[in-house]
C-alpha cells in the first residue's frame, strides 16, 4: 500500500481528511468572487486550476478553461496522467512553484460546488449480487429471485441524465400512478416509498465509435474517474411501471453525485479483486487484473450512519459494465455516467437500500430517537465513500441530499 | 382541410411532393461548395436559411446560424411561429423577395443531409396496442400480453441517445449476447434476429424544470415538430436480457430518424382523434383536443414495400407521453426525442416491424422474388409518411438505412 504523499497545503496531511495529495479530485467551484471553474480538491482547499493553466503553471492549455472537466477528460489517458503529474508536483512539499501557487488556494468553507462535469447520458447498472437477491425476492419471489441471465450479463438500463445534480442539490419527493394490490385501478400522487440506493459512478472520458465494441482493457482505460451516486427511487411508482420495459418514472426525478471526481489514478493503489465467478463468463467479459476497488462506503440518515459497506461486494467491474455497453456497437461517449447499481453487503445493516434493510418497509430501522420505513420530507441523506492507506484516506466527499414535500399536481388521487 | 398554398419554387406544387408550401420542414444540409447548416425543404430544392438569416430575410438573429435546429427549438412557440410564417412568406407565390431569395435555394439532388438536431437523450414508447398485444403474446403469452398497467401509462423507457443517426447512415449488425431455449449457457455473436419499429418521434422544443410535472397542454407546446424513426432492434439479444430491467443493447446500437423535421404547425390540419379509452384515464392523462395525426406510414424493404400502417394506431399521443415523462418530475430538455413506440395496424399487412409480420420468425415473409423472417446483410428498410391534404401533400422523406454485416469481435460464440 503506498504512503502519504507531503504536501505543503493546510490539512493536506490530515489523515483524516479526504483529499491528501495522493487524491486530487476534480470538481467545479465558484466563491463569491469567483464564478464557477475547475478545481483541484488539497486538504481544505480547492487549487484554482483554471487560474493555474492561465498562468502556464500546468503544462496544458485551454483544457480547464471551460466550467466542466469534459475537455480534459476528452483528452485521453496520457494528457491524464501528465495533467495529474504536473498538478501532484505543484502541490508537493518543496515544490519550487509553492510561492506562485498559494495565492491560488481558495478556503474550501468559502466556495459552493456544482457538478463537475457535463452529463452525457446516465446509466445505470445492477451488479451487486446481494441486492439483486434482495429485490428479485421482494419483487418475484424467492424462486425468480435471481434473474436466469443474471450472472451472465452485467443487467443495466437507461437512466435519466437531465436529472443527475451534484451533492447538496435539494430533491423534490416525486409524484406518479402507484397502484395498491386491492385496489381496483391505480391512482396518482407523491410516492410513499421514497428509497435511496448507494451506488458509485464510472466517468467515461474518451469515447468509443458506433458499430465497433470495446476490449474489458480498452474499457478500463476510457475510465477517467469515480463519484458516489445516489439512485434515488420511488418503490411504489417502480413495483407498478416497470413491467416489461424496466424502471422509468420512478429513477427519472433524480440522482445525486459527489462533487469530486476521484481519478481512476489515485485509486489504483486500492484495485481489489471481485467475488469469485460462479458460472464462467463469456469471453469479452472476462477481466484478467483486478476490477473493483477496496471502497468503504457508508448511508447517513439525518446524520445517523444506518449502512456500511463495500464497493467489493460488486459481482460486475465497471471496466466489465462499460464493455457490455459498448458490446453492441453503442457508441460510448465522455461524460456519460454509469451506476454501479446498488451496492448491498451480506447483512441488513450493510444493505444498500432503505427497500432492504426495511424488507419492502415491513421492520423499520431506528434512525437516532425516531424510525424510518421510507424517506420523510425534509430528511437528509448522505452516503461517503473512501479508500484507506497507510496514514491517509482518497476520499469523495460527501453525496448529500435533502428531500423536500411533492409538488402540489394534480392534488386529487384518481 | 386546408388546399395547397402555392409557392414560386420549382416542384413545390406538384401533388405528389413531400415537400409543398404548406410543409416547410427543418434540415440541416451541406453540397460541395456549403459546410453543413440549417435548411427548409421546398418542392425539390433547400432554401439556405443561414444565409437567409445573415442577409436580414428572415426577422431572426442568430436562431439558425449552427448547423443544427436546437437555438430555435429551444426560442419558444412564438418564435417558431414568427420564423415558419416569414419562411412562407417568402417563398409564397407572388413574394416580392422572390429575387432575393432565388440565389439562396440548393437543389436538393446536390445535398447531403445530418442529423437536424442534437439529441439531447432518447425515450422510446409503447404506445401502440396493437403492437403491445402481438409482442406480449410472443415474449409472455396471450393470457399476459397486455400488462395491467398498460391502459393507464404510456409505458416508456430511456434509449440511447449517442447511436440517434440520420437517414441514409450504414448500420452495422450488432453483436451480442443471445441464449437458445434449450442450450445450458448463452453465447456472443451477431444477431440473427434483426428487426425494424415503424415509429414516430417526437421533438422537444421547449424544456421542463426539474421537480415540476406539466400538463397535456403545457407538453403539446413543448413539442416542436416530428419525424420518422426506425428503432433497430435485435430480437434475439433483447429476449435473453430484457428482464427484469428492459431493453438495453438490444436496441443501443442504432435508431435512424428521417432527416426533415415535420413542425406540429404543419401537421396541425391532420389532426385526428385517438380510440376511444378502455378505461378511464388519471386525470393529468386526459387530453381534451385530437393529439394524433392522420399520417399514412409505410415500410419498404429492399424498395418493395411489405407494410402500411397509420399513426393513428397509437393508444397514447406524443403529448400524453411527454406529460408522463414529466410527471415525477423528471425536467425534460431541448433536442429531447420521444419514440411513440411501433405502430401497428389490425392486420399483418399493416404491423409495424418483422417480428409481428412473420410471428417470430415462423411465417416469413415475401420480398419481391425472396422472403425474409428477419433483416439480412445488405438489406436496405425505408421507412415512408405523409399527411395527405387537398391535391397536396405534408410528407417526411425517406427513413432508411442498410445492414452491415457485424463487426469482428470475439467471432467465437461461447
Amino acid at each position: 500500500m503506498t504512503r502519504l504523499r507531503p504536501s505543503w497545503v493546510a490539512g493536506a496531511n490530515d489523515p483524516e481528511t479526504d483529499f491528501p495529495l495522493n487524491n486530487l479530485p476534480y470538481g467545479v467551484f465558484s466563491t463569491k468572487a469567483l464564478s464557477p471553474r475547475c478545481g483541484v480538491a488539497i486538504g481544505d482547499r480547492i487549487l484554482d486550476v483554471a487560474r493555474a493553466e492561465a498562468a502556464g503553471l500546468t503544462g496544458t492549455r485551454d483544457l480547464v478553461q471551460a466550467a466542466k472537466w469534459n475537455p480534459l477528460m476528452a483528452a485521453g489517458p496520457e494528457v491524464w496522467a501528465g495533467f495529474r503529474a504536473r498538478i501532484g508536483a505543484l502541490l508537493a512539499e518543496g515544490s519550487p512553484e509553492r510561492e506562485a501557487v498559494a495565492p491560488l488556494l481558495v478556503p474550501m468553507a468559502d466556495a459552493a460546488l456544482h457538478l463537475p462535469f457535463d452529463v452525457a447520458e446516465y446509466t445505470d447498472f445492477y451488479a451487486g449480487k446481494q441486492h439483486a437477491i434482495n429485490v428479485g425476492t421482494m419483487f418475484r419471489g424467492p424462486e425468480n429471485a435471481l434473474p436466469p441471465n443474471w450472472l451472465h450479463i452485467p443487467i443495466g438500463y437507461n437512466g435519466r441524465a437531465s436529472t443527475v445534480v451534484v451533492s447538496g442539490t435539494d430533491i423534490r419527493r416525486p409524484v406518479g400512478q402507484t397502484k395498491a394490490k386491492e385496489a381496483a385501478a391505480p391512482s396518482f400522487g407523491p410516492s410513499q416509498r421514497l428509497d435511496i440506493e448507494l451506488e458509485m459512478g464510472a466517468i467515461v472520458g474518451t469515447p468509443s465509435t458506433m458499430g465497433q465494441p470495446v476490449t474489458v482493457a480498452e474499457a478500463r482505460a476510457m475510465i477517467f474517474g469515480y463519484v458516489l451516486l445516489n439512485d434515488w427511487s420511488a418503490r411504489d411508482l417502480q413495483a407498478w411501471e416497470y413491467q416489461p420495459l424496466g424502471p422509468f418514472q420512478a429513477k427519472a426525478f433524480a440522482t445525486s453525485i459527489s462533487p469530486w471526481i476521484v481519478t481512476a489514478a489515485a485509486l489504483a493503489p486500492f484495485a481489489a479483486e471481485g467475488p469469485e465467478r460462479e458460472v464462467p463468463l463469456l469471453r469479452y467479459l472476462v477481466e484478467d487484473t483486478p476490477g473493483l476497488y477496496d471502497i468503504a462506503l457508508s448511508v447517513e440518515m439525518n446524520g445517523q450512519t444506518i449502512s456500511r459497506t463495500n464497493m467489493r461486494e460488486l459481482y460486475y467491474s465497471p471496466a466489465q459494465q462499460l464493455t457490455h455497453h459498448a458490446s453492441s456497437g453503442c457508441a460510448m461517449r465522455t461524460g456519460d455516467l454509469l451506476g454501479t447499481g446498488t451496492i448491498s453487503g451480506p447483512a441488513p445493516d450493510s444493505y444498500g437500500s432503505l427497500l432492504e434493510m426495511t424488507w419492502g418497509g415491513q421492520t423499520p430501522i431506528r434512525v437516532g430517537a425516531e424510525t424510518r420505513a421510507f424517506i420523510e420530507d425534509g430528511d437528509t441523506l448522505t452516503l461517503r465513500g473512501h479508500a484507506q492507506g497507510d496514514g491517509f484516506r482518497v476520499g469523495f466527499g460527501a453525496c448529500s441530499g435533502r428531500i423536500l414535500p411533492a409538488p402540489d399536481f394534480f392534488k386529487e388521487t384518481t
